[in-house]
């Protein structure tokens, strides 16, 4: 069962996310915030609701729900519309704020239009980069929702090799690990940032079907079933000298982990297995060298070194079609900040939970490589999702 | 495997899509219009990509993709980013227009500004409406899509009685339907419109967790198993006594059907029967009455005087919270025009798709109630999800 009351623990983030937001807001020169999306709902409130959180950068808030229950302790005022926020502040003697910041990258233009109408003429500001900016960096709270994640992710991956059986699809395969993850307790739904990512639980990816562009933002592509989501397994029968790429979403508690692992159908052939100890010898070195500190661009430089040096360049990050980064930021949604990719100069810095994923499409094979989520700590990356590294033989 | 070319009769359909579209465009006023969601691309292109469609409205229309493959033939220019839209209309001869409708209800407030800038001064207009009101008629061609989703999702709740077992909970049931739905080809992606819709691939609701009110905008609530996602089964055991209602979607093609039947654990009780009959005497009625040109607020009021009639109001749509809605039109997204309520005042139309829900939550027992996707024929309502009526015992 769903619970109703949050633990004490998660109060007490709550009230240190809001501070942190209001500092963040301060350093900007925002004095006011109204939160609107349920990602942002979720980081501020610790639960989904329909209305909204007016935030001043004090660490004051008001909830404002229209529909649904607040699990955290805030203040509140039920409105029925949001035309009615400007008397709900007023009732509990707030003043009206002259400037605002709204959520440019989530409101529609039309729901941002009606909201700033409901502050009378104040100025309006952008709650987005700061809202993404707070969410970059996980509380220890956010890490421990994220390393239960990875315990069940890792737990499903790991009995992956029993699902297989002769004569299946891709798709047929996938089934069965969505099923597995389910019955795990993932929620079935993915998270995401922006309107350039659709999908269902994640990707099976199976031979050539990888070397399939897709229009989304995802680092693999693949056709899909249907031209309304063209992305993820298209039907392939599994065949001996394939392999196939697991990247299935890791949602149980509203965090994610993102953890790829490949098999292979029969023993994997050499350039396969070239790629693949490619991958693994990325990772861990990055494990090693990704500290605070460390710039962005240069971890991707020690990784895209590494496959040049391996004369591998022309499969990394995909074939007909390259992905042009080799991670990304992972949590509340599936993409957050930082983008992993070599014109991203900021600093790794600690707290940060970031996706590795250095991948490989090999025509007539496949997609080869191990993604990993990890927190970025003092001494480097903790692992959230630890499972077994060897390419699985099916 | 995903076709990569439309069939010559889909191809036919979306020229006469686009003519439709551009003769409500002239009804509005509206010269020219930019198409950048993936709901309205694939209504228009019969595919999805990342990019835009540019229309005038004598049906011209001018593919700009971004990134993916474009399916159906159309003139198609690709672009780096939104900012060469201008060049690409001068390179094949179109003037840059001085009005442009873009997607005010899809576009986040910064994609329209930004988008809106690389008009260079053309005053800018809302598409959505216009766009919704095409998509509210559906094609020959559409409603066989949806055809085909009925047979594949009323093939799944044939045998959805043998998925159960003794000592179940409400979320395992779910995933073994899940599983069912998957095999039989649905795509486990349910595309919905607004921000006020957040689920995974549908609902199955035990006992009194059918009266735990959600934030979303489902008829039906839930309290979900996470506060990340309030909505649906909350891993309540199934008991004798309590009903078990599965309205779980049919996306196999990127159109839907919505689809609702209840199970018993158990005989039903009297109440429940009850309200069961006058669930389904609802929908025989309205099969017999609903046509073109009748009024939905007459077609609702039919509905909530047979309710009234027969004591069931404290029921009807939901008991502790109850939605204002007894049905919407459906299609590619699961929630379209028009919506189903008293307040509605517009007449019905020959190729609406619309599913109606009369639905009853009783305390101690759950949700009742049946739930078809049917097409708006001159003679009444054709049910695209013949699935049997009963209420199935466990």
């Amino acid at each position: 069962m769903a619970e109703t009351k949050l633990l004490p623990e998660i109060e007490q983030d709550l009230i240190y996310r809001r501070k942190r937001l209001g500092q963040i807001m301060q350093d900007a020169g925002v004095d006011r915030l109204l939160i609107s999306s349920a990602t942002n709902l979720f980081y501020i409130a610790g639960c989904v609701f329909r209305g909204y959180i007016y935030l001043e950068s004090d660490g004051y808030a008001l909830a404002l729900p229209v529909k649904g229950e607040i699990a955290c302790k805030m203040p509140c005022i039920r409105i029925r519309k949001p035309e009615l926020i400007a008397d709900a502040l007023l009732q509990v003697g707030r003043e009206l704020p002259s400037e605002i910041a709204l959520e440019a990258d989530t409101l529609t233009y039309n729901q941002h239009q009606r909201l700033a109408k409901c502050f009378h003429g104040a100025k309006i500001h952008d709650a987005s980069p700061l809202l993404r900016k707070a969410r970059t960096i996980k509380t220890e709270v956010e890490i421990e929702f994220m390393k239960s994640d990875g315990l069940h992710h890792v737990e499903v991956y790991r009995h992956i090799g029993k699902l297989y059986r002769d004569n299946m699809t891709d798709l047929e395969f996938q089934i069965e690990i969505e099923r597995e993850l389910r019955k795990e307790g993932a929620l079935g739904f993915l998270r995401t940032a922006g309107s350039d990512m659709e999908i269902n639980m994640g990707s099976v990816l199976a031979g050539d079907n990888a070397d399939t562009p897709s229009p989304y933002d995802f680092s693999m592509g693949g056709a899909g079933v249907s031209l309304s989501l063209p992305v993820g397994a298209n039907g392939t029968m599994l065949r001996t000298g394939m392999t196939v790429m697991v990247d299935m979403n890791g949602n149980f508690n509203g965090y994610q982990t993102d953890l790829t692992r490949v098999w292979s159908i029969g023993e994997p052939q050499e350039l396969t297995m070239k790629a693949h100890k490619v991958s693994q010898e990325i990772l861990e070195k990055l494990e090693r060298i990704a500290k605070p500190g460390v710039k962005i661009s240069d971890i991707c430089k020690i990784a895209y070194d590494i496959v040049e040096r391996e004369n591998l360049s022309p499969y990394f990050m995909g074939h007909k079609s390259q992905a042009g980064f080799i991670g990304h930021g992972v949590g509340i949604e599936l993409n957050e900040q930082p983008v992993l990719m070599m014109r991203n100069n900021n600093e790794l810095q600690e707290g940060m939970t970031i996706a590795i994923e250095p991948k490989f499409v090999i025509p007539g094979v496949g997609a080869i490589g191990n993604e990993n989520t990890y927190v970025v700590r003092k001494s480097g990356l903790e692992n959230l999702t630890p499972a077994p590294n060897e390419i699985g033989v099916l």
